[in-house]
């Protein structure tokens, strides 16, 4: 990413800032919080990720001369831009404070992922960014964790760079390593972030050599100890040349087409019979959760390569997470529309755990009196300060992507059974969790609705 | 985008392009073609996109130090790094030749969007990208186009960024206003690339404020002639405040929630009575061109803001486009694995046209006999020459976004009427356009098959 993203923003966030500048209001103290309304179909429970990506856009969100001067050359803003608000959005900082879910956090439908206390300019500024981020990054994060799941210890691999946009794919990558997946085919995540890299051939290398035979010898001088695909011409065939012509340096053979749950088993038979058991089994080719139960079942394999279906979460291909308006001026807000209910004050997500698992969260307000949730884990934590990440979430703080793994792996096993479950693909939202708004929000409301029906 | 993408790559194309250089053949001649091997479901046609962004990228293509350092970080690459290697990376460039569909373009299934002619390392190594970037870019203006031909003439509006990946938010708005649309929410893209952006205020600016009398007001000081946000609390009272309090300064008004058919109606009813006809009914929340034929039939509006749906492409999440070695030293190769057979040598997409309309594609070999062709199209086209684009594709040439957008528009309306339909959503694959291998293909493919049986 480049040093700033100021203009990867929808132009509305720039005409309100730009009108709430103008009548002197941008410096009003705004509470706005990031959450899903209503967890996709096919989605049990949510993996948060992208946190640290916004974390840093926040600290270097400025406008540039030459984005300046791009946003005057808009019709529809130019008549906003005159010197004093040319003059403001040069000297423009996020200064806010962020509270958030840490990444690989599990959360539900209803409770901040996020929540930003900031000047009403600088919070409504940032909307857009933060949306895209969190939205791209935990869907593909919650969807990795049911390919983690249904592979019951089985070893996941990212494959889906060439299916999605080149840029989101390289958090495509992110996402699922935080969620559990072993390792990614994309070279630039494991620059940018350290995933570790996985790759060997592909059919066009097979087709480029004389025969399969030759292809695989070639490909032993260079890289002893290797990962053969065998389908380019006949998967059994495949399997037997790889290990005639290779041998010991055979570490796994990859299936990617055909009926894979039988030509996993006569691999598998294939390679007792000539003493391989050392031998992995790679399956892949538009694999999702629900092929991977199938092929658990009626298959035999060890690893996974996922790709289209995680990198576009083909079952559930956007997350809704909304980002609203909770208080302004310490006065709290919410939206009364029909269906579209918000919750208005400052929230705090309050996990109750019974027997080691999730039992219940309680959507609470920052200051609910304590004794009601005295054994509860809040969720949301302090990430950033006057607009600079803190602690943990400092720029090379401890708040690595391992962390992050080892936290989503955690919440995963504390899962209760039916919100762990992959469940048959359904076009259905359903719930298997109890978000609860406490009593306190309760009042909360009705109090706002009362003062707003007047 | 940064100076070179070398890193964003799947690994296994740096393990064959090592394997090929290790045993010197990086430097054999190489055909590769990228199709579409069957549309995807609710698509009966695409609109080609992305080809600027790949040939940049062909262009731009080299490993700095810092990447090859990275390189030799990955443990299933160390190996190869050798110096001879490393000094073939840093020397390394995208010198070939490419033939493709110029972007805006038209295409079924089966047809080269674009063929690379290169040496075999150079072919390799750009498969990923070039797969990532076309795949998503004529994804998104596949989709785009189907709801431009669903509105018939009324307004389409980009409102997307903030359901996808942030960055790849930016070319949906490309792809989006080649195949059509009028404009976009999102700033870069204007900056980027000089698509008209839109957008005046969120249900936070309405919120913000005391009341949506005093938004409206103040908004209007700032931006007189603007849009107006009509549904946070009453969608009718508030078509009849932004009237009352802004009067001739209401040019538009968007409606984003409730029952867009009656509501629009409603609205419309309200806006004679008042005599203003002139302003105009924008509708948003969750459309796609299914969504607006309902719309249409049972409501009445002149612009449609379209968002998640087109963004993430929804009813069709993915484009399975893949890149295949066609030929290899001048050998035509061909995959024949069941249902997945591709076509041997280099091919041109030949365009049948009949009363102005397309009436079917042969997909021939580049150098058919003439004489069966005479009246058709060739539809792909030299756009680099050795690494460097020519022509209209250089650089600053002739072939800008307006160019592909016209191009689109002309291709839309040659379509058959039942390829240009919307159609029911469907989980089916089906085929509205015949395209047909030609005489000479079909005998090559044969031969090839009887010398593979050899």
């Amino acid at each position: 990413m480049t040093s700033s993203h100021a203009l990867h923003t929808d132009l509305y966030q720039l005409t309100m800032l730009a009108a709430y500048f103008h009548h002197s209001e941008a410096h009003r103290r705004a509470t706005c919080e990031l959450f899903v309304r209503r967890l996709p179909k096919n989605r049990r429970f949510l993996v948060v990720a992208g946190l640290q990506q916004v974390l840093r856009y926040l600290e270097e969100l400025r406008f540039s001369d030459a984005q300046i001067e791009a946003l005057r050359q808009i019709p529809g803003l130019k008549k906003a831009m005159t010197p004093s608000f040319v003059e403001y959005l040069r000297g423009f900082r996020f200064r806010g404070d962020v509270w958030a879910m840490p990444e690989g956090s599990i959360a539900f439908e209803n409770e901040p992922l996020l929540r930003v206390d900031a000047d009403l300019g600088e919070a409504q500024m940032v909307e857009t960014f933060l949306l895209s981020t969190i939205n791209h990054q935990t869907m593909i994060a919650s969807k990795a964790a049911r390919v983690v799941l249904a592979l019951k210890g089985r070893t996941a691999l990212e494959f889906g760079t060439r299916r999605t946009h080149p840029l989101a794919a390289v958090d495509v990558a992110r996402a699922a390593w935080i969620a559990g997946f072993e390792a990614t085919s994309n070279v630039e995540a494991f620059d940018a972030f350290g995933v570790p890299a996985r790759g060997t051939m592909a059919h066009m290398y097979i087709m480029a050599a004389d025969d399969e035979r030759s292809a695989f010898t070639k490909y032993a001088k260079v890289f002893p100890r290797s990962s053969y695909l065998v389908d380019t011409y006949d998967t059994l065939r495949g399997v037997q040349t790889a290990l005639d012509t290779v041998g010991d340096d055979v570490t796994a053979v990859r299936l990617d087409s055909g009926d894979l749950a039988t030509l996993t088993k006569q691999t598998r038979a294939l390679l007792k019979e000539r003493g391989r058991q050392d031998v992995q089994i790679v399956v892949s080719s538009d694999l999702d959760e629900y092929e991977i139960e199938r092929l658990i079942a009626d298959g035999d394999f060890d690893a996974a390569g996922v790709g289209t279906r995680l990198a576009t979460s083909d079952d559930a291909p956007s997350l809704g997470g909304v980002y609203k308006l909770t208080a302004i001026d310490e006065r709290p807000v919410a939206k009364l529309a029909e269906g579209k209910v918000t919750y208005p004050g400052a929230h705090q997500v309050y996990r109750v755990f019974r027997d080691g698992r999730f039992a219940l969260d309680w959507l609470g307000l920052t200051r609910e009196p304590s004794y009601d949730f005295v054994d509860t884990t809040p969720l949301l934590v302090e990430t950033m300060k006057g607009g600079r990440a803190i602690g943990a979430y400092e720029h090379g703080g401890t708040e690595t992507l391992a962390v992050m793994r080892a936290r989503c792996r955690e919440g995963l096993a504390a899962l209760p059974d039916e919100v762990r479950a992959i469940g048959g693909r359904t076009d259905r939202h359903e719930r298997f969790y109890e978000v609860k708004p406490s009593p306190a929000l309760l009042r909360l409301l009705e109090q706002v609705r009362a003062e707003r029906a007047h």
